[in-house]
């Protein structure tokens, strides 16, 4: 698999708002976009340091994937992604190698992204997303 | 506090020998150093992604705070790692602003970095580190 860079980091928080004086107080990062991702029940927060975006999610249903992580574990960080050339190629090499897939097929993400997740349990137990921003799929 | 990017991010892992075949098999990451930082009683395992470098981390003792992380949370995500052009000063700033500190000064960490911890109390649970390379301290 031909990994760049890593795309973003998502983190967990019970509410952007009182996860905003931290990020941008004391970390001096800014805060360039928040969007809602509807079909992931969350809304986020996106700050760029270096290569790399720090993605804030707030869920916005008690049903919300992200809401059953913070429940169980509290807040903290929820998944790391990959920047790959082509999401649906690197999923299938991936599911050749044995790991179990999440998404079989890349979907679309927030900022424009195709995304897919690989199955925490194959992973040592770290989401993992992969994602390209092709427009390709 | 000045960020320029991701310096490393932390993942515990019960074993890095267990661990390779995925980060370097199916990810296709090169794992370009091993060392065993004594007193964090870890053995620790490096790859670069982009600018950020992955830090596996396996306890060589019960009583590391990595096993216990293990024990309590499972494998995964363990800590982030920022680079700040100064450790000590990033420390004192970030205490001002009302963060507890795990570390009031900079200490040496793997790969000749000056390191220092914020409690993740303070940091919306995500463990937050501080780094830098310069010699000055």
């Amino acid at each position: 698999m031909e990994i760049s860079h890593i795309e973003h980091l998502g983190i967990a928080v019970k509410s952007i708002e009182s996860a905003l004086p931290y990020y941008e107080g004391v970390l001096g990062l800014k805060c360039y976009n928040i969007e809602t991702v509807a079909d992931q029940k969350v809304k986020t927060a996106f700050f760029q340091v270096g290569q790399t975006k720090i993605e804030l999610l707030e869920p916005t249903s008690d049903d919300s994937t992200v809401a059953k992580f913070i429940e169980k574990r509290g807040e903290g960080i929820h998944h790391i992604a990959f920047a790959v050339p082509n999401t649906s190629v690197a999923l299938t090499e991936a599911e050749s190698k044995g790991i179990q897939l999440i998404d079989k097929t890349a979907r679309p993400g927030a900022e424009g992204l195709n995304i897919g997740f690989l199955h925490p349990k194959f992973t040592g137990g770290v989401l993992t997303e992969l994602c390209d921003h092709t427009k390709n799929e």
